[in-house]
């Protein structure tokens, strides 16, 4: 029998993520994030991929989110509950894994709220480096909630946007991303209404959270050239683009067959046109031909990209020594011998003891730095 | 604004479920689990249902398993690498998650590499309890891998089984099987062959881990009266039954859309006849009729299962005080604030050093007992 190698899954709880992202650097993180999911967009091939598995409720919804090439396995569970907010909970809330796929053993697991949020904003950065006119410099930011710095900063040190344009239905939320950017060299305007923040804007960000057939962007609001990056509308029931605002423009997904299901798209007949981003990455199909062009990504965030943001993960606390080893599969001196684990005379795993005066030392270290 | 709830997650580890079943017994452990799953099962129609995402490879799979009512949400992450072995590693590996169906929250995270061995064994002893003839006393035992002993167990206490014949291609697995069980009051034998194991038996447990179309059972083993309990056949070319043996049985299974993909069913015809055991549960259908009835339960495995699994857990966890709060979900002040995470100005959250503190007294005292 040979010796048992270690099965245990590294984690990195919500404060771990949020200690890297702070040690890294927001700009640092968002740059890092969108190379890492550029350079597994290039390869869209080897990858297995599936719409996401949903169930939904009353409330809200529960997802699944798979994907696998031949080396890694990936998959996100996440909610979208809009009126979380109410009693004090993120809309949002997201955890994932990285597990080996010729053993299966889930290597890495971390909290995904606070990475979905960084993930979907570099996603947004890289679609809008392919799609919208360069030199781009006015972004406008309609719905400012939980999302929304992480799109400012995107665009900002990503795309060189050097103005943003604030509009919420809830002012309160505006003030919290005006305080939130305060450091930033970036110009923050609010705004009165979704038009005021339009008007000008060289990239128009959607990012609101309600559960409904939303209009947000009319056709009369766009203009020429705009790149429309509509991020909202994610699932049945949830979109922020009226129909012509589609059929106006050139649009881009993710993944088509999740996208028709989930995306603005939804209100399209089945044979309205897109191209898939990874095409336009590849140079395999255009993106932006022209400046009076306008196009549009219609995202609603797709496993790959949680991949890529768990990759990004796992190499920046290992760089960093961050996060613990949990013991989420049992080490079995001898792996058929499940029982051993149970069986009366059963002596303890001496790897347990192990992990648990690691985990001791790590935490012990963690309670004198709180 | 409300002051934030707690969105933290019960852990259980595989040292803590194991530490858990021994203290609570195995025989009560796998009695009161059996109970939860018939109460599920009970109850069948309020369960959204759908047949597991599976992710294939050359040595193995990678499958999520969802379901939910209206309360609660379960999955479980489990993968099957029959060569893992090889490198010391279990077969099968797996954890699952108990969220809150209104907010999406993710109550529990457990282990269920121990778990799973644990319902597979309460599900067999279910089905066997409503179809095997009453008073069966032998039970032949065909693979003494892994998932073994817990068979044996769940026959021995819930149906009253006193002898278990023992057959395995690898003579170690049932000298370890032995080994195990010698404790208990059970009549072990082992035998040289399939046919030798199951001659005269009450019942036949089929538990291999093979991934090919195998034929373990061939009709002219089978004898009247005989129930068979089909647990390793379970995915897409993973077999263990001649489909002759199907065909000469009253053929019952968890829910047949899944079944038909992944059980031993796969080699039938679409419109051969199962029933699905939950309508024998309910007094719907009919079981065993008469004593020379062969009944055979085609058992792969469903979400279910693992939703009452996951449920006893977390009850007996919170009875025994057994497990710890991890922070898979950041904790906000300001659930639209979900930036002030890593704002440069930010302060430590709270939350996350008293979780360090709690989760550091619980592995002092896990590192002194060990």
């Amino acid at each position: 029998m040979k010796p048992t190698p270690l099965a245990q899954t590294q984690f990195l709880s919500a404060q771990d993520v949020a200690t890297l992202v702070t040690r890294v650097g927001a700009a640092a993180t968002l740059s890092r994030m969108a190379d890492y999911i550029r350079e597994d967009f290039l390869r869209w091939q080897d990858f297995d991929k599936c719409a996401r598995v949903a169930s939904h409720s009353a409330g809200g919804v529960i997802e699944l989110m798979p994907i696998s090439d031949a080396k890694t396995y990936a998959f996100k569970y996440v909610n979208g509950h809009p009126k979380n907010t109410q009693v004090g909970l993120p809309t949002v809330m997201a955890f994932g894994v990285l597990a080996d796929v010729a053993t299966g053993v889930p290597e890495l697991l971390s909290e995904l709220t606070l990475t979905t949020a960084l993930r979907t904003a570099a996603m947004s950065a890289v679609a809008a480096r392919a799609l919208a006119r360069p030199n781009s410099k006015i972004l406008a930011l309609i719905g400012n909630g939980a999302q929304s710095e992480f799109q400012a900063l995107a665009f900002h040190h990503l795309l060189g946007i050097e103005e943003v344009r604030l509009f919420d239905t809830d002012p309160a939320a505006t003030e919290k991303l005006l305080s939130n950017l305060a450091h930033t060299a970036l110009r923050l305007i609010p705004c009165n209404s979704v038009a005021q923040a339009v008007r000008g804007a060289d990239i128009v960000t959607t990012v609101t959270a309600d559960k409904t057939n939303a209009t947000i962007l009319t056709p009369d609001l766009i203009e020429p050239g705009m790149h429309i990056n509509g991020v909202g509308g994610d699932c049945p029931g949830k979109t922020e683009l009226h129909a012509d605002v589609l059929r106006g423009a050139s649009v881009f997904v993710e993944y088509e067959p999740q996208t028709r299901i989930e995306g603005d798209l939804q209100h399209l007949p089945a044979d309205f046109a897109v191209t898939e981003l990874w095409q336009v990455l590849r140079g395999q199909a255009t993106g932006r031909t022209h400046d009076a062009q306008v196009t549009l990504f219609d995202s609603v965030g797709f496993a790959l990209e949680d991949y890529s943001a768990l990759r990004f993960m796992r190499d920046a606390a290992q760089e960093l020594g961050i996060g613990q080893l949990v013991s989420l599969i049992p080490e079995l001196a001898n792996p058929k011998d499940l029982f051993c684990l149970i069986r009366p005379s059963a002596k303890p795993v001496l790897r347990s003891a192990h992990t648990a005066a690691q985990a001791l030392a790590d935490l012990q270290e963690l309670a004198l730095a709180a």
